[in-house]
């Protein structure tokens, strides 16, 4: 159940690399929820790798709107040039689409998809008059973060629904240690005892963390150790400080690093 | 009382096709209301398939505005074009005009559509300063959600009483078996263990769902079994993923798919 | 007190055509407020074509704005061209001005008639400097909806000051009847039963409904039945439907199409 | 203390036109602050008129900002040209400049006139880079109605600090009869029933209006009256309409009519 | 203590002129706090006379934005030209820059200066690249009033604490007596009737004015009463009509006023 | 551990710069947090001169969006001239990168980042096209003060666990002094004094200050009396007035100056 490609490490934890394999079988959009730096970037680069299918990827935030995915006209050289943005060249060229953080966009964003995730797999250019349909190869991923999701920053029901769904989670510990050794090169006792550590707050509700320490993380204390930082310190810069800002949590977590190492 | 189109596939429910052929004849504008995935796109593909009239669909998002629907002026080759939008070609061409998700589109769509949905049947484009009179194959459809329609985001009751409306809902059980065995090939009886799930999780209240499982849903679980993932699989990834993002709801869903598959 | 003219239907309800003679005699601006359906834009229509003079009809909304009403500047054939826009064209060549739903629109709308409303009768136009004394026919009317004003969207009482104005309402039963038949070509009994299942609804207070049914749903229903649509599906589709997005109360509306038809 | 000019009709009500000298002659900038419609904009243009200096009235409105009021480039025949804005315009020839209604205006407007209303009298064209002196006879007079400022509409204290300030209301019965009389031309004891009337009205407190019945409103009714509408109809349609969109009070209103004339 | 410039009329009230030559010296940027017309521009001014500066005055309000400041290109004769803003130029050529109100502009102003408010002194305007030294006699002076720091609108204390700061008020009797006097050429008898009345005004607590009668409003009264208005007209029209939109407050006022002159 | 620079003054507090070396060895993004004016940007400057490698910084606020920090096209001469942003020619010279006070930028500058900020470390530069990829030099230092981040304005923890993170906060009295002698020149007796006074304000908590006395206010009152101020109008033009702008605590805190001095 566990394959680890050359290139881009992925270390599987369910059996998510073989439903893969049929949702783009069968063209499936796909979207994958979890929480931050638990791996679902990678499983995308992954993936695409795997098929050998170029990846575009587009990080979305409040200022993306579907004219920036679709594409502009330049003025180049006293003519006017039509530049595809991300979507068109992914529709065009039959290329994966990776949507991080969907629900980030703009809401125009998740209309401008809608062609695609139905039956029609096809990208109306208003600027140009063109209708776009999608290459064979084309194949749209979408991830979000069930728990960021604010106020207006849900996904529309409707716009869930148009596709198959993933959940991902925090891998478990001998899982966990294998891919941080293999990202540090710190020596495995070491990264047992930083993962015994980050295990331990993880468990602590009363700190009420909007987030917790994510295997990202724990790899960056790693590697400052391998290179030269003290424990204390690596633990404290790498991975406490970036939890939280409210000085009381901020003290407990301190107190606790002086505890642990 | 039901007919199948070889091309788009749509199932009747109710006198739904006979109503839209005096709608059409009497040219009175038309508006379909209800949830997700219930087929009031393919309901207006098929129609317009059915008089041989050419479709433009638009899906209305909150960017949308008069201006994107009518036209604009682009700078091509050092001199100036009109170039008609959507609603604009619609009415020159006489053909049907379909805004999908009205409700989501700006205000100032809402009134844009004024003149066309009374005696006048005329557009102004002011960009321009032409007065189009629509051609006779004209027709003005457009659709909406009710229970989505948020704070300001409600049909003004003067822009709804410019309409006829027509009702959809989810299929009953026969009819749905009907419909997703056709699209996923999958044989009947597991489509009827699929829609029986489906059926049992509509009713469970207690789960303040926005939204239930669509026959969209149902459709694309059914396409993973068919291409080999195995039940519990497909109707978690399929089916009940998409559904919230609670995560004690989607245990509780977990769970009945534990002991329904 | 009933006239009917050929082009233009229009059944006057009360003293309003003799009392616009005179407001148009004096060009008092005058200012209609009613409800939706109930005959305002009709009156200017006919009132219009009565006097012989163009009418230019603006349909107000919240993105209308003092510059789309005056005029612009378009570039073409390389060379800069001014283009009078709807207020700017009738304050010239001395039409009437409709301003429909005036409450809708930008601000600065209202502002921008403050000098075509009292004594001076002049537009400024300050994009070309220009000062235009308007033409001995030009007149102002317009209208808007008192029910419907929300939150900042009143009319500013010094707005309103700067006009005469006149109330709508829907007309009475026998005047209703005539409208209808005159408009559907449907026999008078069946309009008759129409009328009185309308006249029915709109004593149920408890509906709560933020419109009741306007004569424009009664003559689409009547359109439908003379059509060949049964009588039920003709009033829920034509009159109910349109009515309330509430399921309860669609539902209530639904059962008494039952027991009146 | 009563004077007329035969172009513009003022009838002064206290010492306003003997102040308004002295503000003049050492050029303090002058507000006017009073209620719809009791003269405000018709004391100003009798004043310039008086003085035989060109009046520039700019509406302000929540759209009007300082660079509209400053002027311009404006793209002509292939070369860029300069157009002054009203205020540029009267800062440079001379003229008397009347914001009206000036907390409308968005605030970079109350700034703008900071260097204007100080010693310096200058304006600061930052598109073209130019100090304008103003001329000798160049005067600013702003005006507000302080019953309607809403919520940040406020005047700021350091701006209205920077005026000297005339109140003005509504004139006393026997100015106002000469007033109506003299812009409607209908005999003396019909004004002085309309008059009444409106005292009346304006006396009742318990209705809540926003404003209460303006001198214009009066004329519009003597006007309709004169032109031979009767005097119900015209006071419902000139004075009593125009008043208040609440039913209830529009029922009270009409009601007094009834009885009254 | 005291000093008279006679370009621009000064009266120093505490050692504000000794601290300014040192904080001047070691170009610590200044900013000013006080409110309204109690003298922060005046003594701006003073201070840039007698240092022998050039002076620019920006009166910053909540369009005011980092580019406005910073400059632009304006195309000029088919070329385009860099136009400094007034930032740039004070930064280039060694000039005083007093950004008056600096709470009321736009947050980006209030970052651009800091590269100029630290031991950096520099500027850069990223539209042409460059980084621009201040010249030796570049200094920065702000000012804002505390008491109208409104919700978002306050000082940063990051920013407020890149200043040092001088605290300004209202002068004392004897000093504003000699203030007024100069500025309206009124006899010093009737100065000091008017200043007992404003000292008077100012201590009326239950008021609640947002700002009390500033010397600027005596000096207005003092100049129309030299020009021939009554004293009462003078004070009504000059000091209490600006103070306040209260009707019960002016009320009181009028009648403090009738007791008083 | 005391190091310091000759062109720009640091003085270390704790092992910051020892930490600083490894987390540049293993290029993990830096973000330094702590209130202001605690030396978060002195020591930036100074690492970045240590390791010889140009700085660029950007002061980020409210209208920084990530086009202005990629770059632009730019007309001149008649051509089209592409100009890179601070953070492009950071990317592409490999440069050090500093984001000051990150949190008050637009949100597509925190997602701008997120290509370089992991394995990636590359910048897609939509306008051209263009995948750059960072030269080996290029580190990315961000900063921000957690007592600030207001409502939406916080960090989102997927952005924070992207980088290693630093605490910073106001030195020991023994550092402190050696500090501000530095910079100021004045005699240490004196600066002590400073120096206990404001250890003194910075125990008062019922002061209720947004921030305290930083060091950097110390140095601007030590400056003021070296340059010949008395001691307490330094302090309070230096350090008390720029604390708070209210007045009863103004009022406490001068009573305090006048007590220590």
């Amino acid at each position: 159940m566990s394959k680890i490609d050359q290139d881009v490490f992925y270390r599987s934890v369910s059996n998510e690399i073989e439903i893969f394999e049929h949702t783009y079988k069968n063209r499936l959009p796909l979207i994958l929820k979890g929480p931050t730096g638990c791996g679902k970037s990678r499983f995308v680069e992954f993936s695409a790798k795997k098929l050998g299918i170029d990846l575009i990827t587009v990080s979305c935030n409040e200022d993306t709107s579907a004219s920036d995915l679709i594409g502009r006209y330049i003025y180049k050289n006293e003519s006017v040039e039509w530049i595809d943005g991300p979507v068109t060249r992914a529709v065009r060229n039959g290329m994966i689409l990776y949507l991080d953080e969907i629900t980030e966009a703009r809401e125009d964003v998740t209309v401008l998809i809608h062609s695609l995730t139905d039956h029609r797999r096809e990208l109306f250019i208003d600027k140009t008059n063109e209708k776009l349909k999608a290459t064979e190869n084309f194949y749209l991923i979408a991830s979000y973060n069930p728990s960021y999701q604010r106020g207006l920053k849900k996904m529309k029901p409707s716009t869930l629904q148009r596709f198959v769904s993933l959940e991902f989670n925090y891998p478990p510990t001998d899982i966990e240690v294998e891919i941080v050794s293999n990202e540090s090169h710190l020596e495995e006792k070491k990264v047992k005892k930083l993962i015994a550590f980050s295990k331990h707050v993880r468990t602590l509700g009363e700190l009420n963390l909007a987030e917790t320490i994510s295997t990202r993380l724990i790899i960056n204390s790693a590697k400052l150790i391998k290179s030269g930082v003290d424990e204390r310190s690596a633990v404290i810069t790498g991975m406490t400080n970036p939890l939280s800002d409210d000085s009381d949590i901020s003290k407990s977590l301190q107190d606790l690093v002086m505890l642990s190492f």
